[in-house]
């Protein structure tokens, strides 16, 4: 048995036991002591190191709790096999500023916390780890949460006309996500070819092209994708956004929904119908989804929570037609889901207790005062230097036009200096342009007309 | 001005005001009343009704509230524009019985809530929704929040003597994710061509796959890959877990790892360093990390936070080399982070606050007694019909040789049925084989060994 010299610091404020205690924990995770290893007796130690009885077996006590020694009884102390893996034993020291210093660094921007109500989101999570906690120790469905897409099923045909049964919905961590999967569906279906429009969501096509997709880029019109341009007599996706076109905010009529449908089931094709922001609409009424008009089953609609919860959730999902399901459910186990199982459930709560379709009417007003005082901003102080490029109704953001001699990155670090965030639609779209995507919805009410004022003198300098 | 007929139901439990409020949110959400008319005022509407101000007065109050009307100074009540995206208004009915039945559906296996403690998790996480929530308000940054990054490179190092600093680390919701950004990265790179183990781990190969890389498979021997198999003079990843290979359970010695980080150097290639499941090592020394032995920037650090939490986090990452941290750099705005923000910086302060290492330490010493009471139920009841494959000192798993007639899938079900979660090995290996997964973690301690027995009764009958 190895000896035990420990020098006791009588001047530390360290108790003797923590002392004692800290010293047999090295020696156990260097080694000193090798697993397997009797410890000497409580009495024969404090002998040893001349302390009491108890000082000793409260360190034993201490190190038998954290698993470093174990006790046969009638025997004694033993060290524990478990310490071989030994670095890990030391706790980092606290470094509760670095984490303040990295977490406050990352907010450059103005918010307005009154967009999401935390405290019933809150409510919905802790119930999900209270009364839920065991289904947290098993991995999310690849397919998502039942619970959720149970909700979603209710809200889609609800909030949408969308006719989805849990079983035909796909959950993921983001549209990135779940067109990764729509690129696996359609190889097993043999099509390899997908239409985007033009100009057009950028990062979504980023996503075919990894997967080896040939693309068609097909112009947009006032009233949406061109139809006569789209490929014809070859299996093709086409990813469109009828409800609000991204950039140019164009929104597809319901006569021409039905004749993209036409042409859909004509060409044996497949419409990938993106409906982001679907729910921040602030004026007229709604055109109904696509999916829910379609009788042939040629329709992936695909949604998101992200604008209407909050941006830090990731949750999205897609309501996969007829043909495409059972080619999921055939490879889904190869993939793993990526959305927080904890958020889906507390997504599902959060639904069925009606706080999501509350916080959406609460939204609604909100963000259509914000749009309605920004782009009053724009008309009185953007004059020359900035305005509105297409009619917005809804949604989040404005794209603007801008005149200025300034390059995008500058004007986007400048509204930056002042806590708005404004990028480059150029990082978005496949447009050469120096057009501008201002997000004003997360700026306090009060503030836009005084920040686009403050803004627009910035970028005039 | 629309007239407003509505018969009162004096019979019904709802209060008058209720009644005309859903009547008035009825005609304004079916345009019934156009956006922009006037509705009556309080004394008119009141007198036409037969009913009190006061009750008229509710009603408006309430449909302002929510937005279905607005009201002008000395003017009155007029209908919302907000009011045109009708249907989502509805709330639907409570459904909490169908929440119940589908969250529990899914929970058919036995559970040990001690493995995680959720209390100190809940702590965390109401914290960041308390303090943090203005950070939720913006998305991710796609390479994982930075508080995360930091506590990871301060972890990996004292852990696993992996040397990153936070720059270098990427976040991601499991390591398919990660293994795609990396197909990235390497596609910049002109590198095209992967090697794997074989037997090994299939879902992550599925990737590479998807995104066009051509596989060579790679025998494993007792001591890891067999260094001399893998390509020459083309430049390579491979795809190794030295630390505990799948399905085999062998480790790859020191020497051997040194010999692996000279072959990659010489034929100017990668290694892809698995470390999964890496803190769970219950016997014996642990090799160190490949990644910490590199000289010459030529390793990829792979790791999960998955068996260390709890299951339904998928919190993964990695630790790039020099050469590809820019390259990342480069294109991640083109990705969005699949792993919810929440939960990263819930994370961060677990281990900032030293709960992370409290628990792992604890999982360490009730997993390390678990396995041996697992193995010696095997050992007493397993006799002809299922032996553990390989000799087991870390994870969360067994896998089992199984002898009988029935199918493997036949096989999981019986076990499924008394609660213990078994997979068919094929399922995650590209070996045919009968071998079953095993999964003894989530056992209550105090019922292995007699589930084990009931198990192996069911087998055999």
């Amino acid at each position: 048995m190895k000896l035990i010299t420990l020098q006791f610091d009588h001047s530390s404020s360290e108790p003797l036991y923590i002392q004692l205690y800290n010293y047999l924990k090295n020696e156990v995770t260097t080694g000193a002591i090798a697993a397997g290893e009797k410890l000497p007796s409580l009495r024969k130690l404090s002998k040893d190191l001349g302390i009491s009885i108890t000082t000793t077996e409260l360190a034993y006590s201490q190190l038998l709790v954290e698993g470093y020694v174990t006790s046969r009884p009638q025997s004694g102390y033993y060290v524990a096999q478990v310490a071989g893996a030994a670095p890990l034993m030391e706790f980092p020291e606290k470094n509760k500023m670095e984490f303040e210093k990295y977490t406050f660094e990352e907010s450059p921007y103005r918010y307005d916390l009154s967009c999401f109500d935390f405290g019933k989101w809150k409510k919905c999570a802790s119930r999900i780890l209270n009364d839920y906690s065991h289904m947290l120790l098993f991995e999310s469905d690849p397919q998502g949460e039942a619970a959720l897409r149970f909700e979603i099923s209710k809200y889609v045909y609800k909030s949408r006309g969308v006719i989805a049964s849990p079983d035909q919905i796909v959950i993921g961590a983001g549209t990135q996500q779940l067109t990764g999967h729509l690129c696996r569906i359609m190889r097993k279906m043999n099509i390899g070819h997908v239409a985007t429009e033009d100009p057009g969501y950028v990062p979504v096509q980023n996503i075919f092209r990894d997967h080896g997709f040939s693309i068609t880029k097909v112009p947009v019109e006032a009233d949406g994708i061109k139809i006569e341009k789209l490929p014809a007599n070859i299996p093709t996706a086409v990813y469109v956004s009828p409800s609000n076109q991204f950039p140019t905010g164009s929104i597809m009529p319901v006569g021409k929904r039905y004749r993209l449908l036409e042409w859909a089931k004509e060409n044996n094709s497949f419409i990938l119908e993106d409906d982001y922001d679907s729910e921040l609409r602030y004026f007229g009424k709604p055109v109904p989804a696509l999916q829910g008009l379609d009788r042939d089953s040629r329709v992936v609609y695909l949604g998101s929570f992200s604008s209407t919860l909050f941006p830090a959730v990731k949750i999205s999902y897609m309501v996969l037609p007829k043909e495409m399901t059972p080619i999921f459910h055939a490879i889904k186990s190869d993939y793993t889901q990526t959305c927080s199982k904890t958020e889906q459930l507390t997504l599902a709560l959060f639904m069925e207790e009606g706080f999501y379709y509350t916080n959406i009417r609460k939204l609604r007003n909100l963000y259509a005062q914000k749009l309605q005082v920004a782009l009053a901003a724009f008309e009185k102080y953007g004059d020359g230097i900035a305005h509105p490029a297409n009619k917005t109704n809804s949604g989040i953001n404005i794209i603007l036009k801008v005149r200025t001699k300034k390059a995008p990155e500058v004007l986007c670090e400048e509204a930056r200096q002042i806590g708005l965030n404004v990028l480059p639609l150029a990082s978005l779209t496949d447009q050469d342009t120096a057009g501008l995507i201002f997000y004003y919805n997360q700026i306090p009410l009060d503030q836009i007309d005084s920040s686009i004022k403050e803004l627009l003198a910035l970028w005039a300098a």
